[in-house]
């Protein structure tokens, strides 16, 4: 893409540009923090207010039955089942991710303690998002197990041996945007004996998953980034059907009881995946949710989620090679990966010496202008190996080419101009 | 009362009468089920909308500190501490009741295992909310504790004794309306050397609770019965503050940490109440809640809780000595206890035989003709002791006098009519 009317002319032949007319922007953004919160869809207020003013208003608890309230998590569920590789019924909506790789990873704890209890080691990264590694903490802690975390992809390998228990990655790295590979690191760690749980929280929506597809054993995700679901939307959690009735999970709510309405003393789990829904979910914020999800399947018709995936790698390829072209004498570099099977749907961005601890400021000026994209920050002792980091995320659903162009050409801008020096310090950062 | 113009003459002289302007509620109705769900705020609708249209869609990810959404579980828990006698900053929003009870039963059973672990039993009531006797359940499993339930509230002096870890009961029971003696149990308990966790899902916004002036240890309750929250509002949790910086609570995520934007691993709880949050929590339905809590502050400057009582002791005993004097013949009988002191703000009816299977009819002809409480099962084994139930909650905030005596009034013409006999049998029930 060498010229802003190159980019207009791939908008104007994308087919799927018309997706884009199915949500609120804001006037004047350039919007690529869908990685964090995705935009409000177009039909989210009505419903809502439908939900609000009749459902719970005017029809009260009648609506557990004439709205079926009582089955959001599964009709929500089967809806996002759709685009990660899952059959209905094997994904329900429910709480929060933290709280669902709890429900999880508790039951592959129980599943590994009884098949092989010798085996002792739950094995995530680092760099995993840090909730992750606080609930294995937590369990490991409970369980008598190990946090092992490493700190490059290359350690994988050697960690899936006869001590290994559990692989749990985030199959796209809240930070760099890295990709595993889901099929064959499960396919590796389930040869060496242990269980996967992935994370989808930044591949759900993003990327084509196909959990059946890897025999994958369980996954969580995040319904308030690429689903669109609004802030703080519930979560997701798929088991696979060979795993769903071996255990309860500890999180045992009357909701998730085999019959929620006997109201008898002596937890039954559901069978299937409804056992992993623990109290009364809110229904307001499941069916926003659901409109979120509904804006991804409306691009079924024109080839769903690899179409989708088509173009979210032509346009972080156009921004990673545009920043490269020209912002890199400015002193920007390229941190996600370049190979299109290893990348997410986002480009993460650094800066060089001497301005590797500019990134924030960097971000807060490109923000000022209009173009809202995040830092994260990197190791202060090592920023050469985990630098300071520019986020731009890339959801095609309602990102055009003709943005990418503009954005760089602000981020050349901010860093050609030294306005960024004059972008205020805030504490506070958004939400992943 | 004994005429429905004196019912009326009561109305017009309730000093509350005006809060009840705050509420939608649906026309030719009387809603006597707010201790299943809450009727609807006429506050909520413009306020979840302003959410949606300007928080989410036009200041987006800005929103986590413009519209400070990271502090909605302190901002909303402090509104709903001055319902509990809690202090501001010892309550907080989150997750549900049952994911509640396991962070504060799960914490308890630390402290207990830490200062007596000798204590092996936690000791609660079979006809407490099930779904806090499947939590439980699964907390005693992890830990080698056991769960000892009694029959009835005069088995309790008994188990307070050296085995006793911890106490749970719920203050208000969900089917009969017996409300305990919070104060005197909770230092029976702790004389005993035991803690205590009270759920007030069906206390908070209805009667009278002081936590502190209880020296009560841990408490949770409900958003979306008398907090008029909406359907699957998020939860309540409180710690006594002598309490909360000893130990993590397990679900350990980032939303609790002390410091959830720095990205590092290794969990860090945050000072005070706030660890007790997990995962990001709803903006949409914890701004719901709010508007729904509003609507019990709006009664401060008229006598908060204690005038809602007041008036709450006065619709349920009218009610009960109605349904006794005026359907007793019919074959009804009150079940709820009639010592004001021992009474939620709920009725809960029951019929003789030859009538005892009738109660699921009766409910559903009283719906039929506008009046909706619901239907809670017996026990088919013993239904003189545990009968079916026919349950009436009675919300001060938008129920009057003039509506009791018309509720009374349809029953008597539903059992006299027979018309009860023709209800439809609809598998399935309200949520509680």
């Amino acid at each position: 893409m060498k010229t802003r009317n190159e980019a207009l002319a791939r908008d104007a032949s994308d087919p799927l540009r018309g997706l884009k007319a199915q949500f609120e922007l804001p006037a004047g953004v350039i919007y690529l923090d869908g990685n964090s919160l995705g935009v409000l869809p177009k039909a989210t207020a009505a419903r809502v207010q439908d939900v609000i003013a009749r459902e719970w208003g005017q029809d009260l608890i009648k609506s557990w039955n004439t709205a079926d309230w009582m089955h959001l998590p599964e009709r929500v569920g089967d809806k996002i089942a759709r685009l990660v590789g899952a059959a209905p019924g094997e994904l329900i909506v429910a709480d929060s991710t933290s709280l669902n790789l709890y429900k999880v990873l508790a039951a592959a704890i129980r599943i590994a303690q009884a098949d092989a209890p010798e085996r002792k080691l739950i094995v995530s990264e680092r760099s995993n998002f840090p909730t992750d590694l606080y609930i294995a903490e937590s369990l490991c802690a409970q369980h008598g197990l190990t946090l092992k975390l490493v700190d490059s992809v290359d350690e994988i390998p050697s960690t899936l041996n006869a001590d290994l228990a559990v692989l749990m990655l985030t199959e796209v790295n809240y930070r760099t945007g890295y990709r595993h590979d889901m099929a064959a690191l499960t396919a590796a760690a389930q040869a060496a004996g242990a269980l996967t749980i992935w994370d989808l929280a930044h591949s759900a929506g993003a990327v084509p998953v196909d959990l059946n597809g890897a025999k994958a054993d369980f996954a969580i995700g995040c319904g308030y980034k690429y689903l669109n679901g609004g802030p703080g939307a519930p979560a997701f959690v798929w088991v696979h059907p060979r795993h769903t009735d071996r255990f309860w999970q500890p999180l045992s709510g009357w909701m998730g009881h085999a019959a929620p309405f006997q109201f008898t003393p002596g937890y039954q789990p559901a069978p299937g995946v409804r056992r992993y829904v623990c109290g009364t979910p809110s229904v307001i914020a499941s069916s926003a949710l659901e409109c979120g999800v509904d804006t991804l399947l409306a691009a079924e018709p024109l080839g769903g989620m690899a179409a989708l995936r088509e173009k979210s790698l032509a346009l972080t390829e156009a921004f990673a090679a545009l920043a490269e072209q020209r912002c890199g004498e400015l002193g920007v570099y390229v941190v996600s990966p370049r190979e299109a099977a290893r990348r997410g749907s986002q480009v993460c961005l650094a800066l060089h010496a001497p301005l590797e601890q500019a990134g924030y400021a960097v971000v807060q000026a490109l923000i000022a202008r209009g173009v809202i994209g995040d830092f994260r920050a990197g190791d202060p002792a090592r920023l050469a190996e985990v630098p300071h980091i520019l986020r731009f995320g890339f959801t095609p659903l309602y990102i055009g080419f003709a943005e990418v162009w503009d954005a760089v050409e602000h981020l050349r801008q901010v860093l050609a101009s030294g306005e960024w020096q004059e972008a205020r310090f805030n504490e506070k950062s958004a939400v992943t």
